[in-house]
């Protein structure tokens, strides 16, 4: 007898995009974090926490929190439902809707840990490629009908996404939950809260890592109606968010200015960033997110991410046939791109 | 369609004890938690952390702590895996190697949280009662022969545990993965690291929860051969440990000597009140934990801790044939146990 499951002996776990040593100086564009700092008014609920207070449980369902993020998403807070990072969300996802023979469905290329999640809980896996330029294959995906669907939107690693019409309709010709990870929405131009109230099988994904400059707190929350969410907290771990996260993630969410003036400026960045890409040759998809997916002239993206990490600028290079000749490159500050840009003029 | 698996369905959410606001004035010794602060060189830890390194995602396996904590403990940085606490590495093990039809064993009564978890991955469940006094029905157990056993050691809620010569016979017999428990490990006589080196289907848990005062900061760890968390590492969320818990667990890892100071004052806590219980006719099992089991004299534990309670002081009752005429009671400082002990006279 193994001690593992068949499926876990099969699998390989799911690789996140390297992440350097605090003392190593590098640029650091492969992980999709914000180049800009987190809201002051979070780091001084960080600098004023009771640290004593650490020696007891947390809130296990992080009220304040949630009570924070549903004022600023206008919903009720027993709508929102929160985790250690989103992830944690698809965790709870995976386990409470998929297993030995369900179907989970999404579009591919997407975030790969939808597949790692599902296979550990043995779904059947059912991935459908994107249209051209990256169109939402919305017939298909509609008639796969999975129990779960997860699309992120924006998507990562394209940035692109799929308008909330389209989602509107799949939510309505879907039998099982559609999840839709809006990981990257404080940098796009829409989102989907409004089909939550319409549609009692989808839930939204938020996270405090990109638009609020938290990545390394580890805070996340879902938004769906209760029917949802009662289903979903019987998979929650106890005690999922600590008490640091509450405390410095209601403060964060509380500065929405902070936030939205960083996203202003990663926009700005972003048109600057694609023209500049184009004039060298470069093929850029349309983003609506604070990276973009990028193809350099002669399609050599392994050996451009590795010149590139000579000159100690990373990013994101992912093996396969859909992206082997694309780099995700997360937008900077104008330094770092700048910086970018040099390297790779040279290189041209 | 439904939504939800059949099993998510049917079960119930895991109810953690009562965790009343920081407002509130209470003696909470309901969760087991420390009534003694962290260790001064976490809280500085906590005050020294840059908080805009949170910009940025943690490390996926926070590698500071974990070489802290092999350090302390005297085994390879290899053989540890971090978690967002002990829960955490508990759902990874379900994940893993349970699943439809996979058998899980443990004794009981013990942490409901196996249970909890083996029903979401549609486990078979074999609950082996404790024999007199909390014996560990060792035969039992081994004849099971479950893919996993949970041994919670010493066992919450009795506070009991299986000697180390137990341990290791019922590992050598069993097929599958041994995973003992220490959350309270650090306030008993003895502990299991001392297999590991001996078994590969060993796994011990531990918890800076109890011991190290942070059970808000969520911070845990399992200590095993490779080929154990080769297994187990697959199942874990991407990043699972925030960039604070691993700057301030590893600070109190490496304060032993405060750690150390706390659980002496608790296990002296423990006699004194164990004996001022006897005195006033409470059966009190022998405790290896920071908590002890105590039966009031009329058996009416309900009632005890609903006095309890409106004089402002929580212990924890729970249900179920086992245990309903029983009070688990957290260790709290001497001024708290006094507390406990004149509510309880003038209930007698």
């Amino acid at each position: 007898m193994s001690i593992f499951r068949k499926n876990i002996e099969r699998m390989t776990a799911y690789v996140p995009g390297e992440q350097p040593g605090a003392d190593e100086k590098v640029i650091k564009l492969n992980t999709n974090e914000n180049p800009y700092p987190p809201s002051p008014k979070a780091l001084a609920a960080l600098r004023e926490f009771d640290g004593e207070a650490l020696r007891l449980y947390p809130d296990p369902m992080a009220r304040r929190f949630c009570q924070a993020a549903a004022k600023v998403l206008d919903v009720p807070a027993e709508w929102i439902l929160p985790g250690n990072g989103s992830d944690d969300l698809i965790m709870m996802i995976s386990r409470a809707a998929l297993g030995s023979g369900r179907k989970v469905v999404y579009p591919t290329p997407t975030f790969e840990f939808y597949r790692t999640e599902a296979e550990i809980d043995g779904a059947r896996i059912v991935e459908i490629p994107f249209g051209e330029d990256y169109a939402l294959p919305l017939d298909a995906i509609a008639e796969a009908n999975g129990a779960v669907t997860f699309l992120a939107n924006p998507n990562s690693p394209t940035g692109t996404y799929a308008p909330n019409e389209q989602l509107d309709e799949l939510a309505g010709r879907l039998d099982g939950l559609l999840v839709i990870d809006e990981a990257y929405a404080d940098f796009a131009a829409n989102n989907a809260l409004e089909l939550i109230a319409r549609h009692d099988n989808v839930i939204v994904l938020r996270t405090l890592s990109k638009g609020y400059s938290l990545a390394g707190l580890r805070l996340g929350f879902g938004i769906a109606q209760p029917v949802v969410l009662d289903g979903l907290v019987k998979t929650k771990a106890i005690y999922n968010v600590d008490a640091l996260a509450c405390a410095v993630g209601t403060a964060a969410m509380e500065d929405q200015a902070h936030k939205n003036a960083n996203a202003d400026k990663i926009k700005a960045s972003r048109t600057s960033l694609t023209s500049e890409l184009e004039s060298l040759g470069y093929h850029v998809w349309p983003s609506q997110a604070n990276f973009i997916l990028a193809r350099p002239p002669a399609g050599d993206a392994k050996r451009v991410s590795q010149s590139l990490k000579t000159d100690g600028i990373l990013v994101r290079y992912f093996k396969g046939p859909q992206l082997a000749d694309k780099l995700r490159i997360t937008i900077g500050t104008q330094e770092q791109n700048d910086a970018l840009l040099a390297s790779l003029r040279e290189l041209n």
